[in-house]
């Protein structure tokens, strides 16, 4: 994207921990972006790897890093995530597909957590590439403590990575990708093991599988090392939503038994509506406005203002903070598509803040 | 493809009842092959439409048709099946997707069963192309009074569309097609239902659907109109297959819920390597091998050979056992790209198999 910074600006620094496929896939998208990258990895292998594929610039700790990814399995995240705030004064961010565990156990305003909607069926760092997270959502889940500055700054990184930045609390993350992400994997693997076992009882015959059945096993493919602790960390969700798919599937039965088209029609409709609303993976969209809101700079004003635009669908493609010197007022500039500015205004407005808004140049 | 039959050859005819998606593109890929093609539809705005697309030369049962397909919803296909051989003294196939009901209710042997396994998330004669059976496996489900004629005809006319012919009796067809096709869209539905609801419930944040659930749901967005025949038609499969799913779930909710590591990455490895080895959708590469094996006569022998070529990512097009008589040793025959023969040559000769090979003619 960018060319490496010149002369004149200092070149920023940043630790990745954790040189995998997400990993390395920061680690080249921040190198292409001008940043010098440090890995790290418990196992040696991989950095050495790292390095010779040129995915990173040295290895060990940055102390200088003004950003740390942590991007090991989910189960050593936490551990992870003190370390590096033991190793650096910089800020702290985390790619686990599980949130709530991590954050409710780091209580320290410079780790922000974090989660890129993006993967492959791809392992390791010889599967990396910077452009992965080009227009795929990145949730973040900063809490009442966290840090505004450190939040921004995760926000810009890895918005520069083409992602779209979503903000949602730590617990709402993990309950909704249960049923958008865990509980559809489990449910590959289920309806591949059943089928794999029906062909062998009647011959092979999974040449039969057309397109639709290979759509829906494909998250199957991946590595099974991930899930354990996956599982383990969202237990309460998986579960319930487990719970919930049964329950759903039982009705269907009932209706198929019953041959009960009208109810068999009405509940594949809804789904079919659902499924064409499902919003697309986007990139920007070409006019921008930035809406203009004075806050008390203070801890929740921020998060305050980005929950409501997550509620409202509205989304946020660029965020910045002028904090007024000797004031507790700040000013949060947020850049919003310019046909959902208003939306946005209007539930500000509701909410008892006065935002202005301009056309972005 | 080829060009229209030239005037020394007589022209062959064929109807297709039923304008929608499939019956429009086999139309389609009838006229791209030199044949004249009428078209049957109860509703008249499609075969106009058709007509006017250039999908179909005339409107009518042609009478001197050698071959007629019968593309109507699953509901209509036993009436049409019977209508189309009271209209022609030529063969008739149908294109249904449940196929024991209808094989069973016609008992003419000029009559084959038959089930493309494409499709589309489109619907309508607008969007009928000749080449979505390309690559495509096409099950024929003769039975013992279907005339060997007919079924040759209707054999090699879908395979010059291109497509992989597969023989299967009309009850294991139902059987299989409950679990790689029925069942994956009702839990398809199912899942976009929950995901749905639950986002209602959380704040519209269904943005947090990835690649992996896309894929999963992407069956849902399709037609519901034509599930209640479906569903109808093979009730017992797919009641029993819904069974199936559920205790597997519920059994994954046990694992869960257990936090049993070892369990679920036994099922998960389990899908996964089920998944690897789902034959591809692919035309056949046009060099091909023999390698033939000389292999111990029992049981595991062959599952070894056929799991190593597995691993080495070798896909087998063809497999045959040449049983040695009045001997415990026998012959393997596989056929593989000719590029991959010396990667399975090798992997063989390393677990101590004394592998040949030979060019396929």
């Amino acid at each position: 994207m960018s060319a490496p910074a010149d002369h004149e600006q200092p070149i920023r620094r940043a630790t990745v921990v954790g040189t995998g496929l997400i990993g390395g896939s920061i680690a080249r998208a921040l190198r292409e972006r001008g940043w010098r990258v440090s890995g790290v990895d418990s196992d040696d292998a991989r950095t050495s790897r790292a390095l010779e594929l040129g995915v990173v610039d040295e290895v060990g700790y940055d102390p200088e890093a003004e950003l740390t990814f942590v991007a090991t399995p989910v189960g050593q995240i936490t551990d992870a995530v003190k370390d590096a705030l033991a190793h650096t004064a910089g800020v702290v961010t985390d790619v686990g597909g599980v949130k709530a565990s991590v954050v409710d156990a780091i209580d320290d305003p410079r780790f922000v957590g974090g989660h890129p909607m993006a993967g492959s069926e791809q392992e390791g760092v010889d599967g990396a590439t910077a452009d992965i997270f080009d227009g795929a959502v990145w949730v973040l889940t900063p809490v009442a403590g966290t840090d505004p500055g450190a939040f921004t700054l995760v926000r810009s990184t890895v918005a520069s990575f083409g992602a779209e930045v979503v903000e949602v609390a730590p617990e709402r993350h993990d309950q909704l990708v249960a049923v958008v992400s865990h509980v559809p994997h489990l449910t590959a693997a289920a309806l591949m093991r059943l089928a794999s076992t029906r062909a062998e009882e009647q011959g092979g015959l999974l040449r039969l599988a057309a397109g639709g059945f290979r759509d829906m096993t494909r998250i199957a493919s991946g590595h099974p090392g991930i899930w354990p602790d996956i599982c383990e960390s969202n237990r309460a969700a998986i579960v319930q939503t487990l719970d919930e798919l049964v329950a759903a599937l039982r009705e269907m039965r009932e209706v198929v038994d019953a041959s009960d088209r009208s109810r068999l029609l009405g509940a594949l409709g809804e789904a079919r509506r659902a499924r064409n609303t499902l919003p697309a993976r986007s990139s920007r969209p070409s006019e921008l406005v930035e809406v203009r809101v004075p806050i008390q700079d203070q801890p929740g004003e921020l998060s305050g203002v980005t929950t409501l635009a997550t509620d409202l669908e509205v989304n946020i493609y660029d965020i910045e903070i002028d904090h007024a010197a000797e004031s507790t007022r700040g000013l949060l500039v947020l850049v919003v598509a310019a046909d959902m500015a208003e939306r946005l205004i209007g539930g500000l407005m509701a909410r008892g803040y006065r935002p202005t808004s301009r056309p972005l140049e």
